[in-house]
């Protein structure tokens, strides 16, 4: 177990019919921006819900915000903040309104030229304007911690802020919210949950018992789930797990004290950025490749997942590792998600080169846990992810 | 699963030579109370370590807070916040100097008639003086939580205190401080931690299968290093494991939307007080005679412990619930921890009738996870834990 800090001062509130609990979460004076993404929650009833909470307040509406947050479009909403005077920012939505609303957050206080630069330079927010959140959408574990992914289209281009000052003042977590999420969201936010989980644990063995029991635990937990939730989103308790599961699968607590990879996520950005598919998808599609290159420096903990989350005890180690990445294959395919790219677009020749190109320019030169993937190795697992 | 709210402000700084870190985590201007217990801290180097990152504050000192925080000795410290103008305190032992420190830190600020009143009346602590920790023995978990339990000598009491204003603003864990920890002390603090685990785990199936499957974790995580830990408490890995593990199991996350039953804790102080047997024996005496009492209403989690945790897959519902209590016996056993109230003390005779007469006098009729055991059903087992 390596050293580490942990600070998570987030208020969860979490349950049945909690989202009434906004009157007296936000503080009394704020003048809030409510933000929201493509209008959903105005037919799933919790927009009334959030509205009737707000009676109150003096509150101004945004919404609009696509998923994969698109830079040009938090432009306009950060305009309203300054002309109206906000003083809180209130998310309601999934990860990409949340994110937006982050990156709102740390461009309210910002004195620098463009507020491209937060994520272009990398430039931590240390203090942010006070936001909280509504989640409606259990996937990216935004609603519980620091961190924002922010899209340009301009660019093609996805990219990654955060720092301490990005923590929500509060999330409200209601799982009632998962019954009128469609099927592929759900089937999205399951593996979106489960690629953040294996991010922080298919490294190499640490020593950190706790940590690794408690990755296997969400893992075990979303296995448990994904069908019930996709034959029934109103199963309460499937639905419970499946949300709290996505919070603790990227609050910051699995990942202390461990090596990470994410060379999973920096390469599904790209093919975000570059066709448009959906995060979650990108991450199944370049996760088992991922894997399988790196098969000799990953093999042990392959092997102990395979064998405690799967149940796979017999074998040698690369045998059970094997099967580990074959059982995360299935697992994706069960919930109805190709891990090929071909299968989303046939114009994926020249991918790989040009991913590969990008992350030289960008200097990204060392990936993975050991930091030793190079853009040529990014290349071959982009390939073997056709 | 049922409604929660879950928040936990402590900053954690864990791993090697973090003591040092104190130097820039207390704030600059503070005048600090640095308080300890009997002096351990003085022959393994801590203290040494802990001045030399207090070496620019205006500190002033108050030691030998004793096992079991004494309400008088807490008294006298308190009238040296009082008289040296204390605005900091900085706990640097286990979990009786840090809840110690979180009475102080509450009575400080407390405007009614005598401190006792925080303790007898439950008043909760919204705002406390802001305090730290440097932990010395895991055990309790109160290094990340807002709880405490005072002693007083003079009524023969423990009365437990807490409110959100008790977290400690940082917790620095180094885990070398596990190497100087006596056998007994370490045996205590597996024990301890175990039964806080079990304390939110041990009542019904809840559908709360995240949680369960982190309590398990916890469980586990400690089984696997206590022979490690009492064998050699300088191997690095099982100390990080062991202090986190403590950590973990009574910082809040694993109660919320679960169940949670506490008799153990209620029946244990009695003994303590009574008696004077460590807290973490109090524990391993009352829980195997308290799961056989209440065994058709555990059974079911009795079970799941036992398959889970214990890999005893075979046999009947009942059969597995009741080898996940020999298992929980012959564990503390195997720590050196006796089972048997007879075993600490010839004078038992009467202790069942006595500590449910006290429970009665209290108003404290209704225990457990169901609120269905009585002071009748605290005699019984009580008795049967002679």
């Amino acid at each position: 177990m390596t050293n580490f800090e942990f600070k998570n001062p987030t208020k969860i509130i979490f349950g049945k019919n909690t989202i009434e609990k906004l009157t007296t979460e936000i503080p009394s004076e704020a003048k809030i921006l409510l933000l929201y993404g493509g209008g959903s929650i105005k037919k799933n009833g919790i927009y009334e819900q959030v509205k009737t909470a707000l009676n109150n307040f003096d509150v101004v509406e945004f919404g609009g915000i696509p998923a994969n947050p698109e830079y040009a479009i938090l432009m306009q909403a950060l305009e309203v903040i300054k002309t109206e005077k906000i003083t809180f920012l209130l998310a309601v939505g999934g990860g990409s309104v949340i994110d937006g609303t982050k990156f709102l957050s740390s461009a309210a206080l910002f004195d620098g030229d463009t507020p491209w630069d937060i994520l272009a330079n990398s430039i931590p927010t240390i203090v942010g304007m006070q936001f909280g959140t509504v989640l409606t959408l259990p996937a990216t574990g935004s609603e519980m911690n620091s961190g924002a992914v922010i899209t340009r289209a301009e660019t093609k281009e996805k990219r990654g802020m955060g720092g301490p000052g990005l923590f929500p003042l509060f999330s409200i977590l209601d799982p009632q919210v998962v019954k009128s999420i469609p099927k592929r969201q759900l089937a999205n936010g399951i593996t979106d949950a489960f690629m953040h989980v294996l991010e922080q644990y298919m490294t190499y063995p640490a020593g950190a018992y706790l940590q690794d029991r408690f990755a296997e635990s969400i893992l075990q937990t979303l296995i448990e789930i994904a069908p019930k939730i996709l034959t029934d989103p109103t199963d309460h308790i499937a639905a419970s797990n499946f949300m709290w599961s996505c919070t603790m699968a990227l609050n910051g607590l699995i990942q202390k004290g461990v090596p990470t990879d994410w060379a999973v996520h920096a390469i599904g950005h790209e093919l975000t950025a570059l066709f448009g598919i959906d995060h979650a998808r990108t991450l199944a599609i370049i996760a088992p490749s991922h894997y399988a290159y790196n098969f000799e420096s990953k093999k042990e903990k392959l092997a102990q997942y395979a064998e405690r989350v799967w149940q796979i005890t017999e074998g040698t180690i690369d045998e059970k590792a094997k099967a580990g990445i074959t059982k995360t294959t299935v697992f994706f395919n069960d919930l109805g998600i190709s891990t090929k790219l071909s299968e989303y677009t046939d114009a994926y020749d020249g991918t790989a080169a040009l991913i590969s190109k990008r992350f030289t320019e960008r200097g990204w030169l060392e990936l993975g846990e050991h930091k030793t993937l190079t853009p040529n190795d990014v290349e071959k697992i982009v390939e073997m992810a056709y």
